[in-house]
C-alpha cells in the first residue's frame, strides 16, 4: 500500500498557516486525492482536554511541564490520526508540528533544543514531514491580521520579541534542513501563495 | 539552609500510601519538624487538569501519551512545590512518585523501562527520593480494600494480571535500589506499620 505524504504548515502567529493549509486540503481533495486536513495542538479527543490547558493563560504552567503537554498531545495525534491515514496512502496536511515545538519551547521560551531534539528522537524515533511550509513574514504583519480579527490567546500576548525569536528559529531551521522545508513571502496575496504551495506539492506527488 | 528530605509511598491500590502518608505528616508536625505532604498525580494547578485526563477512563488515551502526561504533571510538581520545599529545609512527603511511573507504564502497560529512565534523567536530572516506603501486600488485598470503599477509577478497573505486575514491579525495583527502598509487610495493622516508618525516618532525620 503507497504510503502518503506529511505535509506540515508552520509560521508565526497570522503568517496563514490555517488559510494555506485548508486551502490546500480543498485544491487537492477537488482533484481527487485521499487527503485529510489535521492541526496541532489538540486535533484528538484526549488533546482537546490537553489543548484547553496550554492555552488557558490564567494556569501556572512551567516551561518544562508545557513542553511535555505538547509532546503528548503529539504521542496521541501521531498514533490515533497522522499515521494510520499515512499508512493508507493519504496525504496528511498539518498544521503546525514539532519545528513549532522546538522553536515556541526552544529559540523563544529558552529550553535546550538538544533536549527538544532528544525527545523527539526517544519518542517518536525522529517522526519528520516529508515537506513543511513555512509561511515567513515580519512579526508585525502576522499579529497585525489576528489584531484585526481578535484572536488572543496564550501566545498572542506574548510580547513582540517572543514572536521576533519565534521567526528566526524558524528561519534557521529551514536553513539547516534545506531539503524539507518550502519557505515562502506569507506577505503576497493568499492566492498567490496558495497557488505556490499547490504546485510544490503536485511536483512531489508527480514525483512519487 | 538545611535541605530537606524527600520520602515517597509507592505501592498498588489500597496497600495504604494515603493512609500511611498521612499519619507520617501528623506525626512528624506533632514533633515539630517542617514538613509538607503532597501527591502525584494532580497536586498543582496545572496537574488537577491533567489528572482529570489521566484518571477518565472514557478518554482514549495511548500508552505514550500517557506516559508524557506523567511527566507533565510532574515537571510542574517538582518544580512548583516539591524542590521549592526541600531548599528551604522542610521533610516533603509525596503519595507516588516516579516508581509509579517506571511501575504502571514500564512494567505493566510495557512501555520500555530503559525509555522511563532516560526521560528521568534528561528532564528532571535523575531527580529522586531520599526514602521510598514501599508498601507490599497481595493484590487481593489491596483492591479488597478498595472495593470496601468503593474506589474505582482507571486503574482500579484494571485486571488482577496488571496489579500482579505492579507489584512485583515495585518489588523488582526494591531490589535493585535497596539503599533507598523501605519494604514493608502491609498486611500488617495500620498503627503497627505507621511505627515502622515514623522510626524509620526518625532514624534518618537524627543521622542528618
Ligand atoms: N496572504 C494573506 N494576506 C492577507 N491576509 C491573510 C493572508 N493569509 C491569511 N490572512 C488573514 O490573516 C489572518 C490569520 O490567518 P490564519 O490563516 O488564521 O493564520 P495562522 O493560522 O498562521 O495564525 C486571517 O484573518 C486570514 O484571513
Ligand atoms: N494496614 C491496614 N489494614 C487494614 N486496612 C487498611 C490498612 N491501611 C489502609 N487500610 C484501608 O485500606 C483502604 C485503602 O487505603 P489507602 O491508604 O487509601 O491506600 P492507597 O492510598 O495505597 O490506595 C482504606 O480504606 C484504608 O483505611
Ligand atoms: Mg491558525
Ligand atoms: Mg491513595
Amino acid at each position: 500500500m503507497a504510503k502518503g505524504i506529511f505535509i506540515t504548515f508552520e509560521g508565526i502567529e497570522g503568517s496563514g498557516k490555517t488559510t494555506q493549509g485548508k486551502l490546500l486540503f480543498e485544491s487537492l481533495k477537488k482533484q481527487g486525492y485521499d487527503v485529510v486536513y489535521t492541526y496541532e495542538p489538540g486535533d484528538t479527543e484526549a488533546g482537546k482536554h490537553i489543548r484547553e490547558l496550554l492555552l488557558n493563560s490564567e494556569i501556572k504552567i512551567t516551561p518544562l511541564c508545557e513542553l511535555l503537554l505538547y509532546f503528548a498531545d503529539r504521542a496521541q495525534h501521531i498514533e490515533e490520526k497522522i499515521k494510520p491515514y499515512l499508512e493508507v496512502g493519504f496525504t496528511v496536511i498539518c498544521d503546525r508540528f514539532t519545528d513549532s515545538t522546538i522553536v515556541y519551547q526552544g529559540y523563544a521560551r529558552g529550553i535546550s533544543i538538544d533536549l527538544i531534539q532528544n525527545l523527539n528522537r526517544e519518542l517518536f524515533n525522529d517522526f519528520m514531514p516529508d515537506l513543511t511550509v513555512l509561511l515567513d513574514c515580519p512579526v508585525e504583519i502576522g499579529l497585525g491580521r489576528n489584531r484585526k480579527i481578535n484572536k488572543k490567546d496564550k501566545f498572542e500576548i506574548e510580547n513582540f520579541s517572543f514572536h521576533e525569536k519565534v521567526r528566526n528559529g524558524y528561519l534557521e531551521l529551514a536553513k539547516r534542513s534545506q531539503e524539507r522545508f518550502f519557505v515562502l513571502d506569507a506577505t503576497e496575496p493568499t492566492e498567490i501563495v496558495a497557488e505556490k504551495i499547490y504546485k510544490k506539492v503536485i511536483s512531489i506527488i508527480e514525483s512519487l
